[in-house]
């Protein structure tokens, strides 16, 4: 039963993460958000991508979420006292991944075969995919003018007030398609709706591979707040009702069920109103155990559901 | 009384910072070879360039003689585990260099205008030039083929017989012409003539710049060996005499003075009988009062000599 999650950053990859422990490697395609991606100091970043690698990997930083463990930072304090600019938090070990990615890229490898080189270098079982081989970078366009999106959501915090998402719709990656079409069915990870898993679902030909498939998606939204980072901020600044409800409605006619946390249980009702089914659990990933307990429920409930229109 | 050095790698860098200890800053300009620069992992790295920044701004690492003090090796040892090439000894805190180096170059600014930014970032004083602008590699022809410098020198550790040193004569740097028009005198640090002080000489108008000026050549031969590097295998491969006098030779004709170290001083009429005038006396430098100690009588020295031809 082939599965494919689409996931952003620290949310996905927690949620990929678990699923990758109830599912065979040869079972699970991760396709991830590169929108945020971005050229810094010459170097080809890809923060959603590596937050999801390295948490596959075992190697990610678990108190932030994002950058390796067991960290160092000399060369960013070096490149500070030589005056380049250190808004982007790039760790000792974390820069060989930027420069191996960026130096097979130069040498003509996709990025989707320099993922899958990274997969095997750290013993990653299941196939990640980049969602696109060539850049589609994400803009928002705020109360500040239009900004990249490392440049709104590192440098700035997520502080400006967004008026709209701007996505890029590059081609997406070959394998993304192919292992779409070969999904039994599809989990979107509790990621940023407009940030991480709107830059994947509006890549061309992206939904229409979804139809025929049961989606389900897993809320990043729980008591109203985001996780972590501005989910919450965002529905709010873009008009939106802060809570799951908001979410399972940007969903609607394209998930076919929808994960609730047990804290926003009440409004079950008003989502089901929405044609959605719901499964109320604990959606918050503290531990290891967790992530695969939420991944065990996502899955049964998954293959619970009709297929999309 | 404006001074030139000219200054490869460890021996140079020493010396240099020696000069910088006699003189004010405006009095000194160090031009450094860069015909060892390569560029690797995307970046654009100049090794002879680096030691002699590093070594004035006092971070360089006292037993290597190349990198920084306090280093670390996290980013290395993160791109070995993805395959990257690890055999270029690159620490976290060096990294910072290249990267930003090569981020200037990228973003238009000369290799001259870049040194200078990280002569102000560091706070070293005297003026501190490359040779050139332009890549100008020094390529190494041996009995295992022709080796791009730095594949000779690090990767291969100077094992294959050098049959013949090829030269880049790409346009010196206008500043280096100007400092030597400016130049009352000019000293040639105790670097490999081969590899490091002919790569400089070889460039178009260098040599002519030298012409009645006043020049000190320091030996880097001692005892018959080299104090460091394969300046001492390279005279025997290259069909020499493995000893001062035929470094003296190699610059007769250029240099009117020879500072000899203390054990050779029985080779000093040998040298004397090629028209160059020697000052004997411990050149090894193995503290920072060794090296202002050398650059004080070298100085005294080279004022004493005759302008070459």
């Amino acid at each position: 039963m082939n599965i494919v999650a689409l996931a952003g950053g620290v949310g996905g990859a927690k949620l990929a993460h678990g699923l990758a422990h109830n599912l065979s490697p040869a079972e699970l395609t991760i396709v991830v958000n590169t929108g945020d991606d971005f050229e810094h100091l010459g170097l080809w970043i890809a923060p959603d991508l590596d937050t999801v690698l390295y948490t596959l990997a075992g190697l990610a930083n678990p108190e932030t979420g994002w950058g390796q463990r067991d960290e160092t930072w000399n060369c960013l304090q070096a490149l500070g006292r030589l005056g380049a600019p250190t808004w982007f938090g790039l760790g000792d070990r974390d820069l060989a991944t930027h420069l191996e990615r960026t130096r097979r890229r130069r040498a003509g490898a996709t990025l989707t075969e320099v993922t899958a080189a990274l997969c095997q270098a750290w013993g990653i079982g299941p196939r990640v995919l980049p969602m696109a081989d060539a850049p589609a970078p994400t803009l928002v366009e705020t109360d500040e003018g239009v900004l990249a999106f490392q440049e709104y959501f590192v440098h700035r915090r997520c502080a400006p007030r967004v008026q709209a998402v701007r996505l890029t719709a590059a081609e997406p990656a070959p394998a993304v398609l192919a292992a779409l079409e070969a999904a039994a069915a599809v989990v979107i990870c509790p990621s940023n709706p407009f940030l991480s898993v709107d830059p994947i679902l509006n890549l061309p030909g992206l939904r229409e591979r979804l139809a025929g498939k049961p989606v389900a998606a897993v809320s990043p939204i729980v008591g109203g707040q985001a996780l972590k980072g501005p989910a919450a901020k965002l529905l709010a600044e873009l008009g939106r009702e802060v809570s799951a409800v908001a979410v399972a409605a940007h969903y609607q006619g394209l998930a076919a069920g929808f994960v609730l946390d047990q804290v926003d249980a009440a409004l079950a009702p008003a989502i089901e109103a929405l044609g959605l089914r719901v499964r109320v659990t604990d959606t918050v990933m503290r531990s290891d155990a967790d992530r695969a307990r939420l991944a065990q429920e996502t899955l049964a409930f998954v293959h619970s559901l009709p297929a999309a229109h």
